[in-house]
């Protein structure tokens, strides 16, 4: 099981953004949703042991945590829109404390990051941290930033946590995503 | 210099399409759209010595290539609906054998692979090919295919390209380049 959990610092928190404004009134919720595909998606299949947490802080109704597990979701395609819509539709409903499935393999409930720390083992991705390739075992999940950098309050949540670069340029979230899981599979043959 | 090429077998090649549903009515032009963005975006930069040419094959007006100049473009963002805005414009207006700009840095002509081809040394990103991390050295330029395989005429056209692939798992294009993009980012300060 690998799981990513990533930050969207302005991400909505309620289901009435549109479609066809993710960068905008979404607040960058594009970069979320193409997190979800680079974590879930291989050629004409899903990565079935992977499971992605979107951590939303934008809005009033801010913290929520939307949960897309690989090996449950259906009616996710690869393009923004699709996974934009399933976000949206776990944003409509009544949520408590505990996950609640929105569609399928899709959960939606309040909180974020402070209790994720909780439940499992991170490690961060962030570009000041050890080059990835050098590292000889890995925590089961990883800890992304959307297009903003990691708040103080974050950096101090995750002090603790090993720290992994992906390489020598700075990419966006899903890039990063795409890379690390390669190295992973890379792992998984040798 | 690396140059992408990614073959958008159905892909619409007048702009009349939808931005609303880019993988049903434009041919999946949300794979070229991604491919676009993993070509050339960084973390608030673009890989300005990038250029990537998206051949279109879908509809009556086909085959047209549509160039991305890194160095060049201006007006694009990282979410699949400006890129396809971008492509959209491009296919509106009257078009011939040469490129011509229809946004800044970006340009349209007739023509598909076979010219390309005969324009630059490639390689094929594909399933079968040699481990890309096992390459000592590379052409300038990379041919991917979209969602579907390669045709059997363009495996002709490309039978003497060495074949590269990226990993044990077979990856979505845009994702391959990514992975792609990586290992020539390790390699460059080694």
């Amino acid at each position: 099981m690998t799981i990513f959990a990533i930050i969207g610092h302005l991400a909505a928190t309620t289901g009435n953004f549109n479609l066809n404004d993710m960068p905008g009134g979404a607040g960058r919720m594009d970069v979320l949703c193409r997190s979800v595909n680079s974590s879930l998606f291989l050629s004409h299949d899903l990565r079935r042991d992977v499971t992605v947490y979107l951590v939303l802080l934008g809005g009033t109704d801010a913290p929520k945590t939307i949960l897309f597990s690989g090996e449950k979701v259906r009616s996710l395609n690869p393009d923004e829109r699709s996974a934009g819509a399933l976000i949206k539709k776990a944003l409509e409903i009544p949520v408590g404390e505990e996950f609640r499935e929105s569609t399928r393999g899709v959960y939606v409930r309040r909180g974020g990051l402070f209790r994720l720390l909780q439940e499992h083992t991170f490690a961060v991705l962030d570009e000041g941290g050890e080059e990835i390739t050098t590292g000889t075992s890995f925590p089961e999940a990883f800890l992304l930033s959307d297009h903003l950098d990691f708040t103080p309050e974050e950096l101090g949540m995750t002090g603790n946590c090993p720290k992994y670069c992906v390489g020598p340029k700075i990419l966006h979230a899903d890039h990063t995503i795409t890379v690390l899981l390669n190295v992973l599979d890379r792992r998984s043959v040798q």
